[in-house]
């Protein structure tokens, strides 16, 4: 029952992921040669690789007693890759993965890592995604790495630099769920103790449900400029405006609309919810511009709107109002800051 | 002099890698959105992906004193990457990369890195690969991870598949030279000590240098089966035997003048060159196998011939017997074998 990765041989290991990879439709060859190969339709293929840690990205045991599955990581692998060709405006239309496991990972946790990247990749609606191939490596931490690759379909991306002045700011998907849920994780409250609003963040936390539709939809309708929310919003709209020379000013009634949602568990954490509507990033939503006559597209809410750049204030302010306390820039996820 | 990536901010880090990273030809949409864009001209993208993990694949100090420099470890990920795309017949188009870094990593490493990363796109003749994209992590040990795209220019990959009965199996690069710079490295003879060949097989071990012109020369020279020597020559072309259901019967005369090349290092070593000829993997050659009356192209030499399934026998055999005492499923790299 404790079988782990180091009483099987590479090819044993590799004979136990591969029926659970996701097959879809865009993989001319799939896993078992030196590479695959994908379809690229409209001779461009957008790609992005992204990495989670043991113990920086995720933990095996929370605090508060949770556990980040297999499956689980497996799921958020798959859905901060898909999120990333979501942005650009384009569908997925294949990973390859790459596991460094430690010699005492339960083989269990492997297989559970392979039916989680597949099981959202359908969930999440790429089915038309393959797993298309892999690496293995030995190691003293879990590291997961997956590279991603996807198809414009002949629309032009959405970049982060194509912001105008006049544009309205929107948001498509959760706003601080995902850094409600890990707050919980941190806490002492137990997932037994969890309200149905607690439980909702815990599970949106493990499990990310990016809106994977959106991105192209968005393209269709005219987004002058996209990305995924992946740092935290005032970070990565921070981003578009120094991208696009431009400010991003946000209302604070949509935000506090926003944080709302996230009240009840913010006042049993004791936490000020604003902060993880604007810090909080692996929801993996979208923030996009428009231009201002354009009718959002279903899903998308606005938040703002991009105005000119003003020397004496932040690339994102707040009722016009540089942010108290946070400059843009300083908020949100930075992997080395000590 | 000692600044470590713990004392950047992660744009001030990458602010410092990329002026580094080399610009090929082929990225519509470099680094810095949410996805880069390659080009894919004959509408399919071959893929892969490797990992280097610190004290598995690599040692920045190894027992005889020599150092894994960031530039050998950015070349060995650009070479054994760029091999897997070579071992299709393509040539390659982008890579994005991924770097877990402790935080006491020195900035200049990660530069030194990027440093030799680009420097072996262009001296290994892939001057247009690009470095497309990235990810940064932090982590307890240095994990590298590259995935690579590749194009086949109109060409049908060559795969593992396609060996058939009669065929001659021949490889193209250097056999056995990493193998002998590792023993080196792990053993008590500096590298001040060095002789010319044990200085050779040193820096092909840190440096490894693949035959990147040969796969796509081999594709259209009628290759019918090819890979990469990744985990060593008896390993891997049990794989092609297996994948085409064959048999690869070698010339013990072709491989001993293969082994001869090591003699000099090997006696030093007291070590037998011919294992490391059969089991010595990260040269990144190429194992293919071409029909009878086909001229090898340039660079590959004959070392044996495709023959019938026999029952009795090991999927790879020498002179027609069993390799004495050893299987060839059992020789090679195995990350997890204990």
């Amino acid at each position: 029952m404790n079988l782990t990765v180091a009483q099987l041989s590479e090819s044993e290991l590799l004979a136990r992921i591969f029926p659970r990879l996701h097959a879809g439709t865009t993989t001319l060859l799939g896993p078992g040669d030196d590479a695959a190969i994908i379809a690229a339709p409209d001779g461009r293929t957008v790609i992005s690789i992204d990495t989670q840690v043991q113990d920086k990205d995720f933990r095996l045991l929370w605090p508060n007693g949770s556990t980040s599955s297999g499956f689980d990581v497996g799921w958020k692998a798959a859905a901060q890759n898909l999120s990333d060709i979501n942005a650009m405006g384009a569908i997925a239309t294949a990973m390859v993965v790459s596991l460094t496991l430690p010699s005492t990972t339960p083989v269990g946790w492997v297989e559970d890592f392979a039916n989680g990247l597949s099981a959202a990749i359908v969930a999440l609606g790429a089915p038309q995604c393959s797993v298309a191939g892999g690496d293995l490596s030995g190691g003293s931490e879990l590291v997961i790495t997956v590279a991603v690759t996807g198809s414009l379909n002949g629309l032009d991306p959405v970049l982060r630099s194509g912001a105008q002045v006049g544009d309205q700011v929107a948001v498509c998907g959760n706003m601080g769920f995902s850094a409600a849920g890990w707050a919980l994780c941190e806490s002492s409250i137990p997932p037994s103790a969890h309200t149905p609003a607690m439980a909702q963040a815990a599970a949106l936390f493990a499990r990310p449900v990016p809106p994977l539709a959106a991105g192209p939809v968005a393209a269709k309708s005219g987004a002058t400029a996209m990305m995924d929310i992946s740092d935290g919003l005032l970070r990565d709209a921070g981003r578009i405006a120094a991208a696009s020379k431009v400010r991003l000013d946000f209302d604070s009634s949509m935000l506090a609309a926003q944080a709302e949602k996230l009240m009840e568990t913010a006042v049993e954490l004791k936490e000020n919810p604003l902060q993880w509507v604007l810090t909080g990033g692996e929801d993996h939503s979208l923030v996009s511009t428009f231009p201002a006559s354009q009718i959002l597209p279903e899903g998308f809410v606005r938040i703002g709107s991009v105005v000119s750049v003003d020397a004496a204030k932040s690339a994102v302010t707040v009722d016009g109002q540089n942010f108290e306390g946070a400059e843009a820039g300083a908020l949100g996820w930075d992997h080395f800051a000590v």
